[in-house]
């Protein structure tokens, strides 16, 4: 019975092989590793140092070892390419798809990936060539030249001769894209199809519908189409409709997972793509600059106040509620923008802005008027100040009106102008979102006070 | 030439539609629908009242029908299935994979749900009532029955046969399982390879080792696996190893997209699922929580500055610089709870928590030391009160230390705890981190001045 070894990661382990990595101890790692999964070796190889990893790697045979370098992330692969020769890459990315050669190519200083480009097998060469000069994010980018290709006048026995040949050049497919004559995409037979079906049939007889992405496609709207239709892999065509090439789903949840996390950066005004164990500096390097922008506001906001300290000084129970307001500012604009983020996101047909800003403003209205109502009872009790209290209870609803505003109509204007709408959940938002929440608690202060 | 059309949603097709539904157009919908995929069919839906989508449905033919039923989102799902009678709804689920129809079962009221499992066809019944057991978030509840399995003495030529014979009742496989007599599981051969490989070979030798998951594996976890491995399908076995289901990559792919938009309204405080175009009033529900805890929050800080209202008035100057604090201290407390989150939904290997704190102690050194100094630098130039900007300052990296520490810890507390960790970064958090930065600054300052 063959089966992966069941493999965990744990402090044990990792100590004893750092031992091992320490005095370079092959029987060790080899006996190991054997048997265990490339995907779980990749995972393993992110405790230690490019020198180390590199050295296990060297172990093993090639084509795990270009399994691995495929499995890494794109951040971790970029340094950890540097040691590399010309020599030893090429002969790796000869192991692997198109479109993973094409994207350890696009890491690499532009000298070297031409060396490495130059050294690659024929068919590969000019399938990395052609795939180099799409953008990462458009469908271009995550597509492989490798798929197997029928013609819609062949017989079933004819394309299981063809996939029998194509597929040795071809890991991991279950569809046969069907072409006319000038290659030009018409639908797809998937495999269980061939399986079944009687071996004189036609193919153009059982072929079935496909929707097919262009090449120019955004990454997020490919992932939309393969959810939707809940494909396992799409054809991609050019404008002609040509089919040049189709991506797996496996690099779509990539996209998924990728452009999750940067959603998550940006609302938490993070700038590179950083993790908690990269080191101090590049962490601090990383939150500083958002951290900025939120002291820059905060000593605006200190300027804004001097013009007030007449009143202050007479009342300091003003100065009181100042959280209050900017907190409720705050969530209010960062709850707006995240329904608008994740209606934007959800490719629905998007309503009227007039619609859009009128629900929104009637669910201002009335989280406003409950908060500000909550505000006016409890402070009744617990203040003295009566006016005061009026005068909080309103610009209270005023701040959750005007946040609700800016939280729906900046994520809108970021998206247009081709931006992540999440952004506006981020710092530089929140901060003014801020400021106008002071501003409107002060004007009404000064107004009705 | 067969293709899908195209298709996209836009006002004045919506307005015609609405218009041949007010007139209940048999004809125009029919047309208009016709060979255009099932989910862009539920997508146009989404526009439409309960009663307009059904007497739509009703038109189509049944297995269109139970398809759309299928990819319709949850939430819409739940309250749609209504209008539908007991023994309609039997007849489209008998047309639907085992997953499929479980999923609707348990959004049926119970006594429905009983009646339709028993007019279900005998084998989906059975089916059907053993996936009811699972948890709806573990892998028995996202699995299928349906698969195709094959033995480890059988030849490819009667693997194929076995495909042929199974393959009616399963809709997209890629890879058959290999099972012993005792139906555990040993590996899976692809059929890709059954297509390539000399009909006489027998399937343990070519069969290929998988990784499976077990029943009660968590949703995310089950993702995790699936990512890391790059499979299209998982298999499911219980606790004596014994194949059960399997999980396709296109569930899968749901449950990432769900947890990104969970993860984002727990950080954006939103206490139900909602979307901007749900009602005023559910909209104001689900927001309304979060914001009364940001409220509460204000008005405690309120409370606890009215302590300090004889320094206050004397110097209006120290109310000056709240918002500055507070800002500070929730960016950084959201900084530092999303790299957490990102790190535990990253599945690496955790480090130990000194490790942790040290490094985030360090960074949050660098960061609070850096900032205090611009803060200095230019309360030295605009202020006249150096004593206080001296104060400020201080005060100002505390927060950035503190905000560091609780934002960290907070999340690694509530993933220990069984909770979603990135409710750290949502407004409950955030609102404890606000006081306790009020309640530093003012410490500071009443020490120090």
């Amino acid at each position: 019975m063959k089966e992966f070894r069941e493999f965990e990661l744990n402090k044990e382990y990792i100590d004893r092989f750092q031992e091992a990595l320490d005095q370079r101890d092959r029987e060790f790692v080899l006996a190991s590793l054997e048997s265990v999964n490339p995907a779980d070796i990749s995972a393993l190889l992110y405790e230690f140092n490019s020198e180390e990893s590199k050295w296990v790697l060297d172990l093993l045979e090639p084509d795990v070892h270009a399994q691995i370098l495929k499995d890494l992330d794109s951040d971790t692969r970029k340094n950890f390419l540097r040691i590399y020769k010309v020599s030893e890459l090429t002969g790796l990315i000869n192991l692997l798809d198109s479109d993973d050669a094409a994207d350890i190519l696009n890491e690499l200083p532009i000298k070297n990936s031409e060396e490495v480009i130059a050294g690659l097998d024929l068919q590969l060469r000019s399938q990395v060539i052609d795939l180099l000069r799409y953008d990462e994010n458009v469908a271009g980018g995550l597509m492989a030249k490798e798929l197997i290709k029928v013609r819609d006048h062949w017989s079933v026995v004819q394309c299981i001769q063809e996939v029998r040949s194509q597929a040795e050049h071809v890991t991991k497919f279950y569809t046969a894209y069907v072409v006319d004559d000038q290659d030009r995409l018409l639908g797809r037979i998937s495999l269980q199809d061939l399986i079944i079906r009687d071996s004189k049939t036609l193919v153009r007889d059982i072929l079935e519908e496909v929707v097919a992405v262009e090449t120019f496609m955004e990454d997020r709207e490919v992932a939309e189409v393969m959810k939707k239709y809940d494909y396992e892999s799409v054809p991609v065509v050019n404008v002609q409709g040509i089919l040049v090439g189709r991506i797996t789903i496996d690099d779509v949840v990539d996209v998924i997972t990728e452009q999750a996390e940067e959603d998550r950066q940006a609302m938490a005004g993070i700038s590179e793509d950083v993790e908690e164990d990269d080191t101090v500096w590049r962490n601090t390097r990383a939150r500083l600059p958002w951290l900025l922008v939120g002291v820059a506001g905060g000593l605006i906001s200190a300027r804004f106040m001097g013009f007030f300290e007449g009143e202050l000084s007479r009342i300091a129970a003003i100065s009181f509620f100042i959280p209050l307001i900017q907190a409720t500012g705050g969530n209010v604009g960062i709850q707006s923008s995240s329904l608008v983020v994740q209606s934007l996101s959800a490719e629905r047909y998007q309503e009227t802005l007039r619609n859009r800003l009128a629900r929104v403003f009637s669910v201002a209205l009335l989280n406003g008027f409950l908060l500000a109502l909550a505000v006016l009872a409890v402070n009744i009790f617990l203040f003295e100040n009566d006016r005061l209290s009026g005068i909080v209870s309103v610009a209270l609803f005023a701040v959750v009106v005007f946040a609700s505003f800016i939280g729906t109509i900046t994520p809108l204007i970021l998206h247009r102008m081709g931006y992540n709408p999440a952004l506006a959940s981020g710092p530089f938002i929140t901060t003014t979102n801020d400021l106008l929440g002071l501003a409107v608690y002060f004007s009404t202060v000064h107004v009705l006070l």
